[in-house]
């Protein structure tokens, strides 16, 4: 895993998505300001992302709290670069919001 | 995404592990079987799954609820498997059960 979990409860934000290849304008710059304010947002504890090689992307991104997801998705940059998302850049994303009720793992020694 | 999920409440498993390159010997034919087996179980409900160039793999699988997923944790087949798997295949791996609370998604049209 990229980043140290707290312990649960947590929130996941589970998200896949398919990027539209034939129309990626402007895309990067916005992925990576959204990146840039994500993180800074209250209650962010940080993602797993994996794309493959036919840009079907999986991320995961973790908070605090519900309220916290709440707040970013009303963020007035993050609405719009929301709306250009579903306009240009995604041909699909699906969006699930979950509570992680507990969490185990295993590293060698 | 790979499968239509239901109306939330259900719940997701989500598995971030790292491969052990040098110590795959039996983890193909086990990985396939536990596949099989797993879909089987009841309350399953789908998975999405993607692996990066470095075997870094990020897994989501979904159940109908928490009882279908301490079913399949105790399943005599998948607990052996589970030994073998940190003892022999994997580096490591961090394992959430969260319950998603609620879902949206966008589709072009």
């Amino acid at each position: 895993m990229s980043f140290t979990r707290p312990e649960p409860p947590y929130y996941a934000v589970i998200i896949t998505s398919t990027l539209d290849a034939a129309n990626l304008d402007g895309y990067e710059a916005m992925d990576k300001r959204m990146a840039e304010l994500g993180r800074a947002q209250p209650g962010y504890l940080g993602r797993e992302s994996r794309t493959d090689p036919q840009g079907r992307e999986l991320t995961v991104l973790y908070y605090r709290d519900a309220a916290s997801i709440a707040a970013w998705q009303q963020h007035p940059e993050h609405l719009e670069a929301q709306r250009r998302g579903r306009e240009q850049w995604y041909a699909n994303y699906h969006i699930e919001v979950a509570r992680v009720e507990r969490a185990y793992g295993f590293e060698r020694e």
